[in-house]
């Protein structure tokens, strides 16, 4: 089974290394990270680099494509060779997936059209300028597409398709591998948990430009 | 605010990844991938490669240090250059922190002789041959050391960390950004909960050697 995870400059780590770590561990899962030209590839942060071993026109066909988020994204909302790739290869998947705002992209490349998706809560809305149907919710599975909501969302994302693609046995071996029992200190990870004001800072500061 | 990840050759992305995303995003943050030598440093499951860009010796200060675990580990029990950065680093951090085996990093450095602290499950006991004494809990504070349980227990004790750092208010901030509000779609994340058929196959197929 061939997973192919698109990087681009400005990409959020967590959202391709969160699914990355579930989905490596399917029996029979061959990861290729794959971007513009091969190479390290630097996150939004700065100060961490993923290094893409294929380039875009090396890579036609996989089983699974999986495109993160991140605010670099907004710079191939109208990228051709970028969206013509997602297309191409999408025409190959059994399983088209983003996290965060990596559904803007699947969105952008035509992919989403009258169907239900998610994306980080900054940019839920912009679903529907592509015609998509938005849904708040931590993964969206419409058909063969399927979206996570903000960053760590893709976690649970990948484990659901796990279980899809392997069984629910296999899903749970990976689960406690990876020891997810999450346990978060604070219960702001969500708008519906959080203090309000602290979505408002974060609109305000446009958070858009710094995380995705 | 210096932050040094230590990687090096077969750790376990995740480990290190998802501690980065919370941490990277504390006000002042600067965070710094050591590794013996600059460059793509490869992770356990072999499609993946994170970039160093500082080499141990180019740092030897930090305000806080995070050794990932991964079964590359094991080659650094006895690996003198690694336990001695460990340690002269540590001397200078306000915070020294692990997730998964790391801790029996920090523990071969002598660091956490007489302390409580955690480690994945599969090994957790071999703590106690280096006097530390081991806590089945998701994260584990004991004075400046601060240890996480397998994997994705790094995000949750970074998150924890972020608050004792910043503030509560920042760290729910981290957490609404990354959207950490997880609902895992099965309950097998740790020993408690999973069925015990499946961590005794984990255990049986030397888990060791495949994750960290």
């Amino acid at each position: 089974m061939k997973i192919a995870i698109l990087l681009y400059d400005n990409f959020t780590a967590l959202d391709a290394v969160g699914p990355y770590e579930m989905l490596a561990r399917l029996p029979g899962a061959e990861v290729v990270f794959t971007a513009a030209r091969p190479g390290p590839v630097r996150t939004d942060l700065g100060s961490l680099a993923l290094t893409a071993d294929a380039a875009l026109a090396d890579l036609s066909a996989a089983d699974l494509l999986l495109v993160p988020g991140g605010p670099g994204m907004a710079r191939l909302m109208d990228d051709d060779q970028t969206l013509e790739w997602i297309r191409r290869v999408d025409t190959t998947t059994t399983w088209t997936t983003s996290v965060c705002s990596g559904s803007l992209l699947l969105a952008a490349a035509g992919l989403l059209h009258g169907r239900r998706a998610t994306s980080h809560w900054i940019c839920l809305d912009q679903l529907r300028l592509f015609g998509a149907v938005p849904v708040e919710q931590r993964a969206v599975f419409d058909g063969k597409y399927a979206t996570a909501a903000g960053v760590s969302a893709g976690i649970d994302l990948a484990l659901e398709l796990a279980g899809r693609i392997a069984g629910d046995d296999v899903a749970r071996q990976i689960q406690l591998v990876s020891e997810y029992d999450p346990q978060p200190p604070y219960t702001a990870g969500s708008l519906r948990t959080a203090p309000a004001r602290l979505a408002e800072l974060l609109r305000a500061n446009d958070l858009a430009v710094t995380a995705g």
